[in-house]
């Protein structure tokens, strides 16, 4: 068994997975492209900058539908590599939407799709990124109805991904209001972060995924949502940080949104919390001021590092690893999937420890 | 039989419609808003709006979808009603997403989604009202998906949904950028209308319907698409009358937006394509034009009158009319129903003949 004596490479896999939902895509998203041809050049021309878009995402979340799919026993991997393109589908559209309301510009590296269609006019630009949003979001339905499950099993996966579609809008919702209000506690922030990006990253894909593989034990099943869980929170304290000490061309996003939008980020309220009187003016010196340089955030990185601020949201997102590791044991007896799986918390925050 | 001789009375009809909806309605929004409070205030206060603003509408496809469903034989009335909800819940979210392209700001009577929330700000009004339209969305989903029927029956009205859900944003990223392309014609404007409107007015809630009653003979249900989509394209074309000649009390709506966001309307086209030199010279002083005043749409008013256009929009409107008639006897032998879709047809377009 020397296959079982090397050492999981999580990227190897995710690249693994990209390559087969990229090809599995394609042929999805042509023959969309056909169909909108007849209708017009608008619609064939969002499709075709939604399936450039599509190619160059990370794919965790897909990956996960297919792990899911794996920890209930699946064998159809087939029909699993197809169905788990819904989410990456449907996370694009979340994206599209996104970057309207906090107005990026970026996004894997390409223009964000309000500024692709700016040719028409900006505020064009934008009403035809709402488009292409919703458009994805009913595309991303149509994935997951069409699936090659028993009827039974696409109804079920279909009700989840409803439910927690609908806590992302709410999670959305309340990430824009974050900065406004000042009676802010780490709860809060962690509760956004849980309903707009937790959940959908950590718990959806691996739940559908699982109940699409015919899991039905409901203590397995909160097992996996503990686990998506904590991995979901470590995510997205990953891109908190990243947000401000990753890359451009890391992140396909432009560095220090957060800080220039003025939202309450963990590193934020760090300061705001703890931070000595001089600390706390600096920071409210920066926050929210829309024409902070490539000096002003370099000045801010060091900022943050130098107050411990850094240190601590680290230290909450290996909180999350270390916990996400615990419920490993109960998911599963499958040593290759239990590496997967602890390989897959490790790597999450791997780019920023 | 004194109850048969009795004239069909659509509008009574529809009355009785909506008030079983906004019963239904209240009670599955108000389980939601119990949800929501866990997450935030902001959810909630979202939530609470849409609720309001669902009380308010004709409820027309909710209407088709439960007269789709007795089309096809169905029996269980209860179910019917509650699930016909989900599309007049997909309509409000379509709405909400509508008036931030159109910057209208009346909807219902109320104020749009994204004005309801300028409070905060006006860009993260828009903002939430983006997430509002994309709960919406999602809710409607949810509603379908937990309705009352067999898994196979309503995955089956699922891919329907979602196959004409998609064609919505096809027709909505279309009518983005009418009225910046002047190589339009008629063909171009009715297929605006068919897949922005038309066919989810139409077609989409009678398919639907009939699907969940059981209705699987392909004739049957080709006629219903037949008699739904002249319903729809009739529905659009009293909407942009209604649009220019109607009252904002009517309408919900201001009057006269059509022309201020310049868009090619049957009224516009007939004008660019018949007109003579000085109408259409009078009609570029006024397409687009942000500021028109109260006078200045009187006077609109009275031009397409006196060119001929409204006429000309009329009698298109009529015919579709006309050719909806033609499909109904192969819809049903049941006199009821058979009035029912007659009376809806002449309904339609009774506000403006």
């Amino acid at each position: 068994m020397v296959d079982n004596m090397k050492k999981i490479n999580i990227k190897n896999l995710l690249n693994d997975y990209s390559l087969k939902a990229n090809a599995l895509l394609a042929v999805y998203l042509k023959e969309k492209i056909r169909g909108a041809r007849f209708v017009g050049k608008i619609p064939t021309e969002i499709l075709k900058k939604f399936a450039e878009m599509m190619t160059r995402g990370k794919k965790i979340r897909g990956f996960l539908t297919v792990l899911g799919y794996r920890l209930a026993g699946g064998k159809d991997l087939n029909s699993i590599y197809d169905a788990s393109c819904f989410i990456e589908i449907m996370h694009s559209g979340a994206l599209i939407h996104d970057d309207i309301m906090d107005k990026d510009n970026l996004r894997r590296g390409l223009p964000a799709m309000h500024r692709q269609f700016e040719n028409y006019g900006e505020d064009i630009g934008v009403s035809l990124a709402i488009c292409a949003g919703d458009l994805a979001f009913y595309l991303s339905w149509d994935k997951l109805l069409h699936s090659r499950f028993s009827d039974e099993i696409i109804l079920k996966a279909a009700k989840i991904y409803a439910k927690y579609a609908i806590n992302i809008t709410y999670g959305q919702s309340l990430d824009q209001v974050n900065g406004l209000e000042r009676n802010f506690n780490l709860q809060e922030i962690l509760k956004i972060f849980r309903y707009k990006t937790a959940e959908y990253t950590g718990v959806t894909p691996l739940i559908i995924g699982a109940i699409l593989g015919g899991m039905t034990d409901k203590k397995k099943l909160a097992a996996i949502e503990g686990y998506g869980l904590n991995l979901g929170w470590a995510f997205q304290i990953q891109d908190d940080i990243l947000g401000l000490y990753g890359s451009e061309t890391e992140t396909g996003k432009p560095i220090g949104s957060d800080l220039r939008q003025g939202k309450i980020t963990l590193l934020v309220y760090h300061i705001l919390k703890n931070g000595s009187l001089n600390e706390k003016l600096y920071l409210k010196s920066i926050l929210g001021r829309k024409d902070l340089s490539q000096t002003d955030i370099l000045k801010a990185q060091k900022f943050f590092k130098d107050t411990g601020a850094y240190q601590y949201v680290l230290n909450l997102g290996k909180n999350y690893l270390f916990e996400g590791k615990k419920t490993i044991l109960q998911l599963t007896e499958n040593p290759e999937i239990k590496e997967i799986l602890e390989s897959l918390l490790n790597f999450i925050m791997s780019r920023i420890v």
